[in-house]
């Protein structure tokens, strides 16, 4: 309840229904145990909420990028670790009612906090929590990192990176991509999946820049 | 022009500034060669604006069911095929401008038509067109098909599908998961993959219920 009240004084929200907040901070294995809610369904909202306002946002702060631009910027935005961190620099790791596993994941947290409030108090106040918390940190889109591994590599081996598709699953309207990037004649090489080829080739250039120790940055470390 | 006046009249919505009602029916096949906007990024709005009204609706008329449900739920309304059907109903392939490949998706132009709806009149406008024309229509979740294929299945065959983790791909935090669904002693199995086991299992339940020639429903087919 203390513990409540402190979290309401840092994110700057006072709940008209303090039972939302309580149930945002339960994970499902403390819920389970006593048969009260957990914070699924508002994680799910709050997911929802997040991504509409970060899509938005960056439409309007970016009118001269492209689809693909957007599309990165806002996956760094609601990427699982970069809400994690968040989530432990609002100290919900010491609130969030659990039993269990140790390693909680706090995104989920965060989502259903947001959730939270968007009930509890409409829109604008969820979308003043995103901008504040979320959106008012400087963050690089994902797709860097293909551009990235190409400088690194280049100065490292004088040699760019080669991306090959190995393999292609699914329905043709939901297919995935298995993508193995090599650079030619040395023993380095990253395979992994994507629904599209650029996202498989990101996933890649990331494994390739972490096997030559080069530091990732925020928010994917 | 006279394409797109029509348009507005099947929609029932107005635009004040016609340009982005054709920039939302311009495909960046006609776009490129010409130089000017195509609708990628209304899509990417509209995407964002189409899936968050979609959550909050159904979390609100569903203050009973579970995320699993309301995920699966959400899914089925923002499934590409079942947008697809829509757009072919609004007449948008006889209006969609673009150049080079036939077999046009149109659950991209529905997408970007709601963008520019939100851009031009406001959310409640954009809110308006998700509900009469996506929303109104009863569709079942995704996870039927899990449930449908262990039916078919015990009455085809008096046995159960068993489910089996192939493969796990990727980083822990975004694990992939390839399923093989079979019918023990029967010559009928299906793979895929997914985000989440249950995932995979629902689209390998699905392949199933193909081979066994059984329809599967709306908006799947």
């Amino acid at each position: 309840m203390q513990k409540l009240k402190k979290l309401e004084e840092r994110i700057g929200y006072r709940f008209k229904d303090f039972s939302l907040l309580e149930t945002a901070m339960t994970h499902s294995s403390y819920a389970h145990e006593r048969n009260i809610q957990s914070y699924e369904r508002l994680e799910f909202l709050g997911d929802a909420v997040l991504n509409f306002t970060v899509a938005v946002e960056i439409f309007r702060s970016h009118p001269d990028k492209d689809e693909h631009f957007l599309t990165d910027l806002k996956s760094a935005y609601v990427n699982r670790n970069y809400l994690h961190r968040l989530g432990k620099k609002l100290g919900l790791g010491e609130i969030l009612r659990h039993s269990g596993p140790k390693n909680i994941r706090l995104d989920q947290a965060v989502e259903a906090l947001i959730g939270a409030i968007y009930i509890d108090g409409g829109y604008l106040y969820a979308k003043n929590f995103i901008k504040k918390f979320i959106l008012s940190k400087e963050i690089k889109p994902l797709k860097d990192y293909k551009g990235l591994i190409k400088t690194v590599s280049m100065k490292i081996f004088n040699k760019d990176v080669v991306y090959k598709v190995e393999k292609e699953f699914g329905p043709p309207h939901k297919k995935m991509f298995q993508i193995t990037a090599k650079i030619p004649g040395e023993k380095i090489s990253a395979t992994a999946i994507g629904k599209t080829k650029r996202e498989a080739e990101m996933k890649t250039s990331k494994i390739l820049l972490r096997k030559l120790r080069y530091p990732t940055p925020n928010p994917q470390t």
